[in-house]
């Protein structure tokens, strides 16, 4: 069995913000499948920050997407057919399928989805890899206690909003950072934080630094570190002694290319970062959640069961139609989506 | 009981390096001693990179030391007069008693040193807070594995010496750095090291970046840093995936005044650096010895006999007067010593 699908190609690398022109569409048929292999159906698949660093040809943790692949995602799909014994036809599994509509892939490639609740597409935000990352770095890297204060970026995103969310759950004072009004009311109503900052009314890193310290004289002790650039700046000299940063990503210097200097203030060269973490005794550990799979399970039993009683709540912004991916995903890179962004094929 | 003691007082805050004008020498007579005080005859106290961070006017781990202020220093000596329950005359102790050889200090600020072997000045070095930072920095934040590689900066002082042993002993593949050939051979003929990189003879982290390559084509797993700077811009490219940095100083930064960015090359940016740790999955812990002192007997307990078998090594510099303290401190900070460095009183 075979079929048609629709793709989308890397045709050029970015400088800086993405643009229409770095992608293409194309059309393919799929080889009949050999052993061990299945045809996936597409339902939905995930756009995150972290793919517009796969964009670059730099060293990351991960290789470069070369030039006219198709761009890399994770996906949810039905299994339509099946040549890999333990997978089924009608199979709902979870795979690193790209950004298409129909995929032939290796079944020791793909998971079935180990989530009973709907949509299937919670497998790529609060159930997937965005809230496992939120879950894994506050937890492991961010060793939260409660009475402590907890600042976050994109809040109102997948990876934001678990780390808030259960920050409010541990007892912490939980300070949320969003790009707009609107993200800001949802943070306070919806997932609970203490206060939320819209880092667009500040022009600098001092002025986002001095309403932090309103909100939070006491200082920080877990800065969770998704966003980096002026948050970064502003929260890096609010870090009370033995503060903890957890780092996943900074998606707010994907975009410059050369993560250049230019955008830092001298007080944050790297000598005086470096000096930062000696004197406030802080622990910053980087982390890519692909290493941690083993402890996937684990996380969806912990919090499956918060997400179908609603005590965890999650905001997904769906797109319809593989046509509309570059654009979504070129107004994630600006902050234009509220929560987790998928598209439904 | 008083007497007449002579001190050295901070008289103007160096720019860069310290100079001897930033010194004076100063006689004083000890006031009778109040309940719960001691008086101490010290025989050596310390010289340590720290005292120049101390010397600015900034926020560090530890307030500034004021103008007019004695320098600060730990101590050993032995108690001359007593005014504190549990502390004899006759007795040796430890405590931060400062560039002097008279000092008047409360009781509970001084402990009676635990260590039995001489000389004792030991105490300020192998046995002492240098010993203890390396001991506990290798082992709490560096986590090191038999197989794995270390690198470690300024390793023939008594952090780095500390350090470089202990990993030796662990199976690590042991790499020195330091700044004189004397210094190197030293490294490996006394300290065991498997390599000793003679930074002075690489004019940029680049080219030492590339000999670090040569000898350790397989990546650095653990730096163990005190010394930032050009060593610094030098490692960091070569960390492996889930390196770890404990860091407890960083010397060669000391003396830049305004630790601006001049000295390093773009790529070690802050954002680079971040993020390094990001996708290289780095642990990056500063800390602070002072912090730990509770885990100081267990230290001892472990490494006492190591020094009393001779199966661990220590080289201390003893210079001889209190009027030549500035002088060697100032070269201690242009890595004129060889191993610890103490003043004999």
């Amino acid at each position: 069995m075979s079929g048609t699908g629709k793709r989308v190609i890397l045709s050029s690398r970015p400088v800086g913000l993405p643009t229409l022109d770095n992608f293409s569409f194309e059309s393919f048929s799929t080889p009949p499948l050999t052993a061990g292999q299945v045809l996936v159906k597409v339902a939905h698949f995930s756009l995150d920050p972290y793919m517009r660093g796969r964009m670059d040809d730099a060293r990351s943790y991960a290789p470069p997407i070369q030039i006219g692949s198709v761009m890399e995602a994770g996906a949810v799909g039905c299994v339509e057919a099946s040549a890999c014994e333990g997978l089924e036809v009608g199979d709902w599994v979870y795979g690193r399928m790209g950004w298409t509509d129909l995929a032939v892939i290796e079944g020791g490639l793909v998971q079935k989805l180990p989530i009973s609740i709907e949509p299937k597409s919670l497998a790529l935000g609060v159930l997937g890899m965005p809230g496992f990352t939120g879950w894994w770095g506050l937890t492991q890297h961010g060793r939260p206690k409660a009475g402590e204060t907890l600042v976050v970026g994109a809040v109102t995103g997948p990876v934001g909003s678990m780390v808030a969310q259960l920050s409010k759950k541990l007892g912490l004072k939980t300070i949320g950072i969003a790009g707009s009004e609107e993200k800001c009311a949802l943070a306070v109503d919806k997932f609970g934080v203490d206060h939320c900052l819209n880092h667009k009314s500040f022009n600098t890193p001092e002025a986002l630094s001095a309403a932090l310290e309103a909100v939070a004289p006491e200082g920080v002790d877990i800065y969770f570190e998704n966003v980096g650039g002026k948050l970064f700046e502003a929260v890096i000299p609010r870090m009370n002694e033995h503060g903890r940063i957890p780092v996943c990503g900074m998606i707010s210097w994907y975009n410059e290319g050369s993560m250049g200097t230019g955008a830092l203030t001298e007080t944050l060269s790297t000598p005086h970062l470096w000096r930062n973490i000696l004197v406030r005794k802080l622990s910053v550990n980087g982390f890519i959640i692909s290493d941690h799979w083993s402890n996937y399970l684990q996380f969806v039993r912990e919090i499956e069961p918060l997400v179908e009683s609603g005590t965890l709540k999650y905001l997904e912004d769906e797109v319809a139609g593989i046509e509309k991916a570059p654009s979504a995903f070129i107004g994630l890179l600006q902050g234009h989506n509220l929560g987790k962004l998928v598209v439904a094929v």
